[in-house]
């Protein structure tokens, strides 16, 4: 890349000059060059010419024939709706949306008592929170590739973490994480760095972005504010332990070996204003050592903060110092890095520069030497730091040691050799890294490839979640979607398949093979301590003003054709869908009352609210089931 | 079709056993049987020969090569999600959302103060609904076709409408209707009744499908309940009249001219239960003369409803026996008829039996010829009455004189020819109405072609709306996606192109051209009455203990970089994004206060909360918008 390409590059002048209208505003300037990389090696393909899949026999493949089956599951986060998002691939169809900390007017998500104990109420039995935003989804780990049991999302505006089960695809418990804000990176372990028989996940580690005053009572001094790294467990989903840092957390990474988990920090200067926040012309990839820090825990050598019992350690720079003791090592990456990422080689982790055109590669076996006091200078770690083109936001793997990152400001994919990078940076400037470029529609953000981060990527498809879609698909008002297109990366050069339209803003996802998870359609009902498991059980159980009804569902009807309640009875209604067909799903709904919720087949789920408002009220099922669906209906009689 | 397809007819026998398994539980035996229909007339292709699209050309159209646009619209109900689904057809893709009746936390829809007025708050300023169940949307017409201006959609859980404007795809107004239950039915008028020049939409008709008593204050009198047909202005949104009515509302119709409205009754016998529901051989469609029932509101023959100022007029049997004086017709229709549909060629409406394997074609002209008095016996305006399958539940058409009508219980489309229906029905037993037959998978419920209930029915694309998928997606636990599933019907025999997941329920949509809207991708600063113009008008007014917070966004920075509060201020943030660049749009969070919305280029919204908890709070942009968004915050700072 010559020194041009460093500034605003006309490459191909409309095109850039298009795309760069948005996200270049005020910009110009403020992106950072190293001086490292030199021209040679990224002089690979001409951006512009990217193939497409139009005339590709590829794209065929995204098109499946009715009938035919997705061959990878993909886990989307659902951004600023606090869901996850199911697709299949390579189709790009949307298959479920599985609620987490946001009511889902579907499921009843937010009104079943059952859904409102996970997602957690105030005082007065309302939701606690009902906006979030969701950006990092990642699956749990067997022996360096996912294990179909659960999934993690993050709620980075009031810090929770939230765990699908990948058996039903539910949500099953959220965390609210103490002492922190702006929770954004978030990664599971891939095994334990201790004990060998553990080969699986047992932790999830969650990195802050904001700093806050500790404790955050109201006064701004600015000597106080902080920012923590968080284990979670992954079984109790309660949080093991935080380290104190300097900086901030942006992603997160974990190593194969379990020994290690980063964090990327854009924001070592811990700026409150974007000027301030981009000052230093490096900032740090943050390593911690994560059996240190748990024996630092189990000795004792931590505080708490607050209301808080969660044992903190100390993981700042000052606490630090000596590599044989540290918890912590701040590895130097240039100005305001992004994405952390680690290769499936198990090798390396890969910082995208983001105000630097750079690819930071990081040795692992060189950061646990740090630690053993066997490498003197940390950012000796460091075996390669190559240009890869404006704005690197996200890495990416195909198992064949190729690593795809996108570039946010050149709107591009580039796809670059990790080992000539490596053999570029310690001097072979004949070593052309650079394999090849495709331009994206536009400014892409996270990227991912089938199983990227797992010892099993297969170097298949890669989807790249692009933050402007523009032009892209038909004009539907101001708010536009963004846009995930899919790449064939099977061959030396990637092939455009499909634009793929999605509502903002779904950050992050993974991509497996289908036959990972074993998901099971039909509920047991005994898991339900509320079911109602025979339809004569039915009636309403009255206990002066609390009331309880009892119902169950089978197509086409209720249990109870009519029910009778007192004006101010408390009530709670469990419903019981004692269908046993799979997607044979009822839903109940109640008019005036503010309810409404499904019960998938076998499944047991209960609602509770004050008969207020006398009248007739006919509850009726909202869940297609049968040819008299619309007459599968009961009436709730509310006498003043 | 035999007197063997009205039980169980073992066609296919695997398929069959397989697809009913879920719809025909406790239904057999209660489907009824015509015996008008003569085997003769069905004896067209065998189900399950049809073709589908993977070996066929057309297949190739509905996937679009990247950045290739759609050529039609789709507007998709969202069901229980209570928004409306923006489609691009052939694809498929789903290009937009537009929250209605439900808090959606990406746009901040029940969030905002300006989208709080929209939905309706009750007395302590909390939302008065959230949950939905909105099945029908229908677009406003102009001389026969579709205009661009407007959409509408139901919520029958709460009996509401809402309206949808097309220029910058948003609801801008909800209606709750007043004095009935279970608002069903959907359809804007096609031109005024009486004067020529209004040649466009003004009135939306709503049909409500629970008979409740009046007044519905607790006591539960059979002789009280009773059913309306609504009539809600299409500027203001406001009920203009409602018709009382025996029996109930389910589907709706409108004529081209005007003059007639329609809603299919299931439950003439106003039954409570579903057997009762079913005892009537024949049901009823149920016609509004709509000019002689605005002329009786004029001159005060109407009553009102407890609080509510609307004038409903009397619209039993009972008062309508003289058909030259009449508000009414009813005219019969085989048992529980469910979807009522207007041709293209403006002549027909045509319901579908459900209960009955029939469809019905009604004339319209005869229908005005009774009103007129001309026309003796009112049913006499049944031009045919022919068996079409089991379960007959939407029809739709292709403009060539073809109808396309789901049958639920059997899995397929039938296409059948009505003139050829008609001669049939008039004794001409060679003629074969019935064309061809697809089986869908499965289960399907509403159906739609492109442009079909418009004078510009193009007979392309027909989309159909299948309850239940089943094994036709990737598993994702027990709640299935629906299939939507389009078919080519541009020949003689339909083809299957694709199949489409979606989230439950969708039941209706449109199709239309893409250039029979015009959308705009930027607000005009202007509209909103609070706009921040200028980012020196920011900053924090205080008045007491009211607050209000002034702030503008321009990537990658707010205006403000942090402004103070006092512990229990009442605030009012207003926030106006002065980004003119399509596409660009900014969020705004704030950790721990629940709030979250955006604001597109040029938009200003609101939002007040108590600023309650102390502390440091970085609201931050949630909506990427630069390379430096991650950068993009401002810290509220509440001070003890």
């Amino acid at each position: 890349m010559s020194k041009d390409t460093a500034g605003l590059p006309p490459t191909i002048p409309g095109r850039r000059k298009f795309i760069n209208t948005a996200a270049l505003a005020s910009l110009a300037g403020v992106v950072a060059c190293t001086d490292k990389g030199g021209s040679a090696a990224t002089a690979t393909p001409a951006a512009g010419s990217a193939p497409t899949g139009g005339a590709h026999a590829a794209s065929n493949s995204t098109h499946l024939k009715p009938g035919e089956l997705d061959t990878y599951y993909g886990l989307w986060s659902g951004g600023h709706t606090g869901d996850m998002r199911v697709l299949g691939l390579p189709s790009g169809r949307e298959i479920h949306r599985i609620p987490c900390f946001v009511p889902d007017a579907l499921v009843g998500w937010g009104v079943t008592n059952e859904s409102k104990k996970i997602m957690g109420t105030k005082a007065d039995g309302n939701l606690k929170y009902t906006v979030a935003d969701s950006h990092h989804t990642h699956a749990s780990y067997k022996d360096g590739n996912y294990d179909g049991r659960y999934a993690w999302i993050n709620d980075k505006i009031n810090s929770r973490i939230a765990r699908i089960r990948l058996d039903y695809f539910v949500c099953d418990k959220i965390t609210e994480l103490p002492n922190v804000q702006g929770f954004h990176g978030i990664f599971p372990d891939k095994r334990d760095p201790v004990d060998p028989a553990i080969n699986y996940t047992t932790r999830v580690f969650c990195g802050a972005e904001f700093s806050i005053p500790l404790p955050n009572t109201g006064s701004d001094d600015a000597s106080k504010y902080r920012s923590m790294f968080t284990c979670v467990d992954a079984e109790s989903m309660e949080v093991r332990w935080q380290v104190l840092i300097d900086g901030n957390c942006d992603l997160t990474a974990t190593s194969y070996d379990g020994k290690l988990a980063a964090t990327n920090q854009y924001n070592t200067e811990m700026g409150a204003k974007y000027e301030d926040m981009m000052s230093a012309e490096r900032d740090a990839c943050l390593f911690f050592n994560v059996a240190r820090i748990e024996a630092a825990v189990k000795a004792g050598k931590f505080k708490t903060y607050g209301d808080s019992k969660v044992p903190v350690v100390d993981g700042t720079h000052e606490a630090n110092k000596d590599a044989k003791t540290a918890l912590t090592a701040y590895v130097s990456v240039p100005k305001n890095p992004h994405g952390v990422n680690a290769s499936p080689d198990q090798k390396y982790f890969i910082c995208a520069g983001k105000l630097s055109p750079t690819g930071t590669v990081i040795e692992l076996a060189k950061v646990l030497d740090w630690f053993d006091g066997k490498l003197e200078k940390l950012d000796d770690a460091i075996v390669a730091e190559v240009e890869l083109g404006l704005g690197p936001l996200h890495t990416a793997f195909d198992g064949r040691g190729n690593a795809y990152t996108t570039l946010f400001l050149d709107s591009q994919v580039v796809k670059w050799n990790v080992e000539k990078a490596i053999a570029f940076h310690k001097g072979d400037k004949t070593a052309k890294y650079v394999v090849d470029r495709i331009d994206v529609q536009y400014q892409p953000g996270h990227l991912n490839a089938s199983q990227s981060e797992t010892i099993a990527a297969d170097g298949k498809y890669l989807a790249v979640g692009c933050k402007f879609s523009k032009d892209r698909f038909l004009p539907v008002g101001p708010l536009h979607p963004e846009n995930e297109q899919l790449i064939d990366i099977s061959g030396e050069k990637m092939v455009l398949l499909a634009d793929h339209p999605v509502r903002g803003e779904p950050h992050d996802f993974i991509i497996f093979k289908r036959d990972l998870v074993r998901p099971k359609q039909v509920y047991a009902l005994d898991d339900f301590p509320l079911a109602i498991k025979d339809p004569k059980d039915s009636g309403v159980v009255r206990n002066g003003k609390k009331v309880t009804v009892k119902m169950t569902s089978q197509a086409p009807a209720f249990s109870l054709r009519e029910f009778k309640l007192k004006k101010g009875d408390e009530v709670t209604l469990i419903l019981t869908n004692l269908d046993k067909v799979e997607d044979l799903t009822h839903g109940f709904a109640i008019p005036k009352y503010n309810v409404n919720f499904i019960v998938n087949p076998q499944e047991t789920a209960s609602v509770s609210f004050v008969a207020d408002k006398p009248g007739v009220y006919w509850c009726y099922c909202t869940h297609f089931c049968h040819a008299l669906h619309l007459e599968m209906r009961t009436r709730m009689i509310v006498e003043a």
